[in-house]
């Protein structure tokens, strides 16, 4: 595979906003069951080894997993706060859940939950999200093992097919649009 | 009308990470005409006088507005960096153009174009968004008039009825469920 062309100006600014520790943080918008648009702000986690697929975690329990399931398109948009850019990256998510029947993605799930943080881990063995909190108690638990992902933890792909690229600094603001036409990558210049 | 049950965090929220100039930019997931998500970053314009809905502003020319007038729903997702807590605010969008006929809302879309920056002003007048880019005639423009907005210059109206509330700090996090029920507000303590 070769890099797609966004990836260079992404890295780029992935680079020159490192200093923000939430400069991985970017939000996720997918389709709920009855059509209208959900949005919430996940953390990046690397391309898949040689692939353009982004890399996320999602807890099988989650509302987007049954989104996911049901329209397996989102649309991530990234804002870098320090160089002033967007990127709105449209494309197929693919949810690597505990029975995916694909061994390489299987050991990409594993050693994605191996790279986890202690902290991180532990949330997933925490109460079922998004219900109503009766207590406190579905909180206080060990911290699961490192080597063995809960069943309910999934890898999320992003497989971008589409990625619209702003730059508010220019004068005018510079944007471009990088589309995968099923063999390869083009960039073409539109109106910001 | 009385102030939804969130205004009250999310306003606690904008003053504590008001030391961010992006404090203010939040991300608007819609649905495209193809049922596939679209997500951009926004800009929050401060709330519509004695109501509870988000103002922005929009080109009816871009491709959120056809979006909206398919589907006139969405969901922001707005994280604060610096206190590490996320809004998530579904709710009804209501798109004021030129030719919307309630005088009031009028009124505050006119209000909107005159407090905007001679920049942000003369972004609408520039060529069409989202084309391809042949030169950068189309962006070489006077500033527009300040007193009349230009015609495809639009107050953009969310109106919430369910906000999600989420507090990364906390031991387990914090989340709360701020529901509207057709006549008022309640919040309810859920699974992070």
């Amino acid at each position: 595979m070769s890099l797609a062309s966004w990836r260079s100006p992404l890295a780029r600014a992935l680079h020159r906003n490192r200093a923000l520790v939430y400069t991985r943080y970017l939000q996720l918008a997918t389709v709920r069951a009855d059509q209208r648009p959900a949005n919430r702000t996940i953390v990046f986690r690397g391309f898949l080894d040689g692939s353009n697929q982004l890399q996320f975690v999602t807890d099988a329990r989650s509302a987007k997993t049954e989104q996911i399931d049901r329209c397996a398109w989102g649309e991530a948009c990234w804002y870098f706060p320090k160089t002033r850019e967007q990127f709105r990256l449209a494309g197929e998510l693919l949810l690597v859940k505990a029975d995916y029947p694909d061994s390489t993605l299987q050991k990409a799930r594993q050693a994605m939950w191996q790279a986890l943080s202690d902290a991180a881990r532990t949330q997933f063995a925490w109460a079922y999200p998004g219900k109503p909190q009766t207590d406190k108690d579905g909180f206080d638990v060990a911290v699961p093992d490192a080597t063995t992902p809960l069943p309910h933890f999934c890898l999320l792909l992003l497989d971008p097919q589409a990625v619209d690229h702003l730059e508010l600094r220019g004068d005018p603001q510079n944007r471009w649009l990088h589309r995968y036409d099923g063999s390869g990558w083009s960039a073409q210049a539109i109106n910001p």
